[in-house]
């Protein structure tokens, strides 16, 4: 059964999401879900990294719409893409860099029979995904919504490297103040390392939060990868590290 | 088919809002939707402008219950009216000013009996709106509710003039900071115009935000109406200019 | 007809939220309601505050689902109660203190072939109380998720006295500033009585928020309880007092 998810950089004090929700309910009477839409405004890495962990959750048939878009009104393109049986709207802008990946049969979103009539040059996701987005519950498919793409734009990141030394990213803060790093622990062995960032070098490990106390400590987050947390406190503030900031991981000598 | 589109000045954080959906889901099964929340607690007029915006893209069916109330408990109405075949409930305070218009056929929310029993005098919105809204989903008609107010209370709201020279005000500042004013592009010639507000004139045009850049510009909005903005900040913050401000736009000598 | 409320800490920026809505999608078609995020993280009282004033306005068969877990992957059991056709799912912390009470019949749950398969040990809301709850709503029974709890967790919470001196706790401070109190209006003459919290003294009293003016006055708010307003203000900042802080209150001499 299809449902919808939508995700913008919007907030919620303005009217911008309620009139994309007004055009989805009047036109298709499937579930809508919000994912979030208190991605910082134009952040299309953390709206990229938030899909990417949060969508395999979310079953077969969901139809995500994602509004971070900068670009809106110039010649980037909408894209609409499938995987593994769940759907995806979004401005063409990296957005689904990890959850469309290399192989993905994206289209062009360019029916205009299928978009509001006298659209805006400034509001697409209203005017076009809002719209397409009930289409497709109601049963339209990415074929009849416009051109394959041969490629889809992606965002300049560096996976993480395990050999020789373990090198990754801090990819996220969440709201507890957790470093939370895009280091895999299932491919290292985590009880034995230790981890430096800029000046900080950590080499406790919990397997809970509540184990850890008030000094740093590594954890093995939600995800399955390397967090950095504190114990009641946000490991960010004490530790000045933030989102963007490189982190090796090496085995204690 | 009914749903119910809440709006409030309530935030997430206090129970008022759950408590409010608790009654409503109690009483009826209908689709419920939130509009905002995050409306500033008794700005009346950031309510009634964004159900001017986002009401039009919702479906006839919709039960809009808006609640920014700072005089509940006195003698203040409560209002039910259709239009369009949307249905409103709202306090008498200004609310329903641009969505129900001169000829509003409203009511006065009156009968007890759809009320919860032993209700206060402090949050009309769970002991009467919400059991109203209801009701009104479950096929009450308005004239049930209670009896037809002659005059509804509107707001002190100077429309825009548009000769011999435009004159608007800034109505609304977005999460993105940009200024959005109430005055419409299509009845001006909007290519050959500068907008002056305070020491502030701008004569930069642009179709889409991205297009722009870091110097202040003129846009027409999703709206339709005139924004200024400026390319990845604040116009309001780079401008000083706020809610409230009157603009005046000119043809560029 | 069940249907499922959520209540957590996690906010709406990072995807824990959207990854335990995929969860329970994935797994139930019952409809899905937010009660707040917004819960200070790790405040289990003011989570279990909240609990206390939503509840009892929700409908026999909802399924609560509260998730404030400083905790979680300790020893901490995970709960299940139910009262007056009401469910609830949450760590035993305390969160239920106030909604199942002394003769709670809870059961811990311990039905590891309800819980997701290689679960962590950081996010038990994802990984068993989520995929719990969509087994509740599809009809799976309390007594098949584990055995009984002779005792859950309680906060250590004083309730007000009423004799032979009024004295109670400022349980509650909302987004409008009001300092809300644990003390029953019914229970004492509310009209002539005067309230003291710290060096701060308060005779007034009005029926509603609107009439009460800018100096600080008693009300009776919608729980039923007493409330210091201030209007068009907030109390807690004109009086410097805050959640815990004892109040008594005294016939006026």
């Amino acid at each position: 059964m299809p449902c919808i998810a939508l995700l913008t950089d919007f907030g919620t004090r303005d009217p911008y999401l309620a009139v994309m929700k007004g055009v989805i309910v009047s036109r298709c009477s499937v579930p809508l879900f919000d994912l979030t839409h208190d991605i910082e405004p134009f952040d299309v890495f953390e709206a990229a990294w938030f899909l990417r962990t949060a969508v395999p959750w979310w079953p077969p048939g969901t139809i995500f719409v994602a509004v971070v878009d900068p670009g809106v009104g110039t010649e980037r393109k909408l894209l609409a893409c499938e995987r593994a049986g769940r759907l995806f709207l979004a401005p063409d802008n990296g957005l689904l860099t990890f959850v469309c990946g290399d192989s993905a049969q994206a289209v062009s979103v360019e029916n205009e029979s299928l978009f509001l009539p006298d659209g805006s040059t400034t509001f697409h996701g209203r005017d076009r995904l809002a719209p397409v987005a009930a289409a497709l519950a109601n049963g339209v498919t990415l074929d009849q919504l416009g051109e394959p793409v041969r490629e889809i734009v992606r965002l300049d990141y560096a996976p993480p490297v395990y050999a020789p030394h373990v090198r990754g990213t801090i990819v996220s803060v969440d709201r507890f103040g957790n470093l939370i790093t895009d280091v895999e622990a299932d491919r290292i062995g985590f009880d034995e390392l230790l981890l430096m960032a800029k000046d900080v070098t950590i080499d406790r490990h919990f397997k809970n939060y509540a184990l850890g106390g008030s000094d740093p400590f590594l954890i093995i987050g939600s995800t399955g990868c390397v967090e950095i947390s504190v114990g009641g406190g946000s490991a960010a503030d004490v530790l000045h590290l933030r989102r963007g900031d490189r982190v090796e991981i090496r085995r204690r000598s």
